[in-house]
């Protein structure tokens, strides 16, 4: 079994749905990460940087879980990461109404000592220049390491995330973002551009309409369990990127055939997730829902080939 | 082999995208179910109406694919149905420009004799009356009614519609007309209460984003295949309702498993459609490319499962 470091937000999240609305609750990429990648008893680590005002409770979250928080700054008198957002009836679109980046303008991660040789590595959507600090302390290449970013970056640090793509293996990426990235909008023309920068695996994420995995000259669809209800999308992207990157740490096989396997368990952890408020239902979850809900993906996509 | 009967229009289509623009084009709903369903050597024939503008070779490329037409009326001195839009750089988004109903506003449909037998009967997207009036002409109930309609009949002819659909065994239905015909945003809940409405299979077309089968507690789902290039989008959904009944009418074999694979050859079919105008591509194609492409759709979606 492999070591996993998540370089990511620890935060602060306040959530507005349709049906209900949230205090501040345990938010931040690394956070729905890490917790989703625990549900595979993989030796996780998170580097990131939180104000005193966190609460020990929201860290004790994942220490019970095993997750080594050494590497999680916190910053005497500073304050926490805050995002709040507001969905409205068609749930894929939701609005920013505030963020906070305290402590996290000022963040010089550390990675721990015993996680400089991880296996694998998952890069949270950060300033790129943090993702390629992070990438220089390490103290070889990890077998894999996964990239998570967003078109902020693109925006305004568009040298550096170019730099970032070119030393991944992986990306994770909205199909809106990958357009833009690329300047293409085929997804086919613009993975294919991306995998020219220098990554093996493209991921597309197109949120309920599923995952979409690239590799050379071959595609791979995971969709997203049809629910009778969302309750809350806040943190599926990263609960998807946890489920794989966990999945991944555990088997130690980076082959096309057992990333198909780790974008199908990430879309099954992000169907968990968007069920209750932040990584709540996550949380909660046993290894037999995870594997009951495995079955139903299978019955949702495989099939008895018949030639006709 | 069981015999097809296909019902919808034949007509004139005008088609506008960002690349080109057509002339006078074969379209409607009947000619691309035949010509899809065409490929798997069935025994179809279409009831439908034309005007004596519409030209013999457009006829002749469905009897030179052994589509008896003689359930097509020829109006003297009448015109033909007629439709023209424009796509825009998003191809899920076309403005109708023009639709002159033409002889379709005074169409009373007659089933040829050698097909009031027919064991698979499609109803295309047509005034739920003529629907009805084609399902009473029927010597026996057909093994398999598979109905498509569209947001129009709903907002027109609402308690006609919910007759046709209490009679038939397949409904095929975007996700946007699913939601309006049931009140549900959910596509789980508006295909529950659409099977409630009598219909064993409710098939929800996402466009791009692939189609949802849904069958008692069950539900399956078939991608689109991602293209490097969508050049038409029309007649893509009937097309893919072609290969739907095609493989059906070859098979007469009405299980879910069954159903699976024909929305797979389905959405092959459709697959192909939208890279020409029209109904060109799918007119030229050969079972070797079907073949090869349903390799492409196992590729897509198939793998390997392991439990972690």
């Amino acid at each position: 079994m492999g070591k996993l470091l998540i370089v990511g937000t620890v935060a602060f999240d306040v959530i507005e749905t349709p049906f209900a609305k949230t205090d501040k609750i345990m938010g931040g990429a690394a956070n729905y990460i890490a917790v989703a990648a625990a549900q595979f008893g993989v030796n996780a680590a998170i580097v990131s940087i939180v104000g005193e005002d966190y609460p020990q409770p929201f860290l004790n979250l994942l220490t019970d879980r095993n997750i080594d928080i050494s590497g999680i700054e916190i910053v005497k008198g500073g304050k926490s990461f805050f995002w709040s957002g507001k969905y409205h009836n068609d749930m894929n679109v939701r609005d920013t109404l505030e963020t906070q980046l305290n402590v996290l303008s000022d963040f010089k991660p550390v990675v721990p000592k015993a996680y400089k040789d991880a296996k694998v590595l998952m890069l949270g959507n950060l300033h790129p220049k943090i993702q390629l600090d992070i990438l220089k302390q390490m103290n070889k290449k990890p077998n894999l390491v996964v990239l998570d970013t967003m078109d902020y970056w693109m925006n305004n640090t568009w040298e550096l995330l170019v730099e970032v793509i070119s030393k991944v293996d992986v990306i994770t990426i909205n199909d809106q973002e990958a357009r833009q990235l690329t300047g293409e909008y085929s997804l086919v023309k613009a993975a294919q551009k991306i995998m020219n920068m220098g990554v093996k695996y493209v991921v597309i994420k197109k949120g309920e309409h599923g995952v979409l995995l690239f590799h050379q000259d071959s595609v791979f669809f995971a969709p997203a369990l049809p629910l009778e209800e969302v309750f809350d999308p806040t943190g599926a992207g990263d609960t998807f990127a946890g489920g794989m990157v966990g999945f991944l740490a555990k088997t130690d096989d980076y082959s096309f055939e057992n990333i198909k396997n780790a974008v199908i368990y990430g879309s099954n952890l992000a169907s968990f997730c968007v069920e209750k408020f932040g990584a709540e239902r996550v949380l909660e979850l046993s290894k037999e829902e995870i594997r009951e809900r495995l079955f139903r993906f299978k019955e949702l996509t495989q099939f008895e080939m018949k030639i006709a």
